[in-house]
């Protein structure tokens, strides 16, 4: 019998994910809600967000794919908990998020965001210039896209440490863990980069504590999550100094609303969470490839611990 | 008999410049103009730009050496022609530029000039996201620093070309040369990086002859004098569309005037002449190398030719 996967997410893509998946398979079909044909044939869900009840109508579903690389923007407790879930990695995905954290931190390191506050004031004045070695980078979160930041900026002659959850021993970078390692790395970074996966845990955890025990005038990164920086602690720490520039990808609230204070702010650059956006050849590819393995019994890429929340 | 350097920059540079010619040599000596001594004793002059009749008072230079990587602020007329002339290449040099270069293609890239202006607006709306695979970077100028850019940019993902006046093979870069490669790696540029010394030759070279080569929406950057940009043709390119962005740390005017065309343009972003300095520790290493050398009849680096202009 045909089997199918049922797409939820923008139509576009929808429609050329169909049509490769029809190219490139013998016995998959995608299907782009809400045209879900036959129930019984769907085996697999790939989506952004849920729409309410969809599982009561999904009877044979044994697997949900997240076409992002996150997954906090699913509601976890709608989905039935025998079911795994699977992140997004594409190859896609790390090459546009790593780009756009190397983007970022030379920004920082280079006084870009003062440079274009300058630019509109009519300013011509230059700031220290200093190599990459001088400044060094903390990552947070060592994950799939943190080892591939960490590598893009270690090669730009950036000294790379990176933190995580647990231990991880991994090449060229002084990789630290648990709240001691916090603690140790945050002493010793001049750019901090936010690249963790939003869960309860991490949720507000670029606050004023955690400002604190940076550098004075340290640099932030936030490809995150707007959910993981505490927004008026960063206001506060640009105004004493504590921060001294920071580049956002991502907001509380996203479409930022009016009158939001880092509109306007001389110390801040915004992008409007475009960090990196799931790429549709690459992203079809990896997600046909996943489910090849699922189907043999083979371990997929991105498997959720639903414990942890990614 | 004790031998001497004479410095013609910035003072601070040159006190620390002094200090360190005093601890790490024996029988040289760094005089900060005008404090020139027993002018007797000079045999090298290291200067950013050079004091008119200086020359008359020095009856034993043996070389001058510029403390920038160009030597255009320099009056070349003004040098008696037997005197060796010869460029700063040194890392500190070398590791500001590449930094400064893949930060600005990393902003034309991801749209970083068009983000800004939508900032100062407060409008959030993403642009669409590819990987650097997509967009084709063309060097102009394959020197020790065009080089140093390649690599870099190789290394974030971008496939690079450059255009060298005489013919170069070099790993993993598409080498172009004279007027006909020109052409060609234009053609197929869509991030166009000026990296050339300012000669007589490249004066004028990023006009509208030159943007009408580029693919439609080619973005620029420029990193090296303010002299290669025709700045009227760039406002118009953008007007028109041929150009969509540009990232420039140089201006024909030094600081900008005001109410120049650049200040306000929502498609431009503009960094103060900042590219890269010459880092204290490691240029005065690099001259007091380059001297030795100099002194024990070996070739020096960064000998500039002096009928080329570089």
């Amino acid at each position: 019998m045909r089997r199918a996967i049922l797409y939820c997410g923008a139509a576009a893509r929808g429609r050329e994910w169909a049509r490769i998946t029809q190219e490139s398979t013998d016995d998959l079909e995608l299907r782009v809600w809400p045209e879900i044909g036959d129930a019984a044939e769907i085996d697999y869900l790939a989506a952004w967000t849920i729409p309410a009840g969809l599982f009561d109508g999904l009877p044979s579903l044994k697997a949900v794919f997240s076409v992002g690389a996150g997954i906090d923007q699913l509601e976890l407790a709608t989905i039935p908990a025998g079911l795994p879930l699977i992140r997004m990695i594409e190859p896609g995905i790390t090459a546009c998020l790593t780009a756009w954290v190397a983007m970022a931190v030379l920004a920082v390191h280079r006084d870009l965001p003062a440079y274009v506050a300058q630019q509109r004031a009519g300013v011509w004045r230059g700031m220290k210039v200093v190599p990459p070695a001088a400044h060094r980078v903390g990552l947070l979160g060592l994950g799939h896209l943190g080892q591939s930041a960490a590598a893009a900026l270690g090669g730009l002659g950036f000294p790379v440490a990176g933190w995580s959850r647990s231990a991880k021993a991994l090449p060229g970078i002084a990789c630290h863990h648990g709240d001691a390692g916090l603690a140790a790395m945050l002493a010793t970074t001049d750019i901090l980069v936010c690249l963790l996966p939003l869960t309860p845990e991490t949720r507000g955890i670029l606050n004023a504590e955690l400002f604190a025990r940076l550098p004075r005038g340290a640099r932030l990164v936030n490809a995150g999550r707007g959910g993981h920086l505490v927004e008026p602690d960063l206001i506060a720490a640009l105004e004493s100094g504590q921060v001294s520039a920071a580049v956002l990808d991502v907001a509380q609230q996203e479409p930022m609303p009016e009158g939001h204070a880092f509109w306007q702010h001389p110390a801040i650059l915004l992008t409007p969470h475009v960090g990196a956006v799931t790429q549709t050849e690459t992203g079809i590819e990896a997600l046909l490839d996943n489910i090849a393995r699922f189907r043999a019994g083979l371990p997929v890429d991105g498997l959720v611990d639903r414990a942890k929340g990614y």
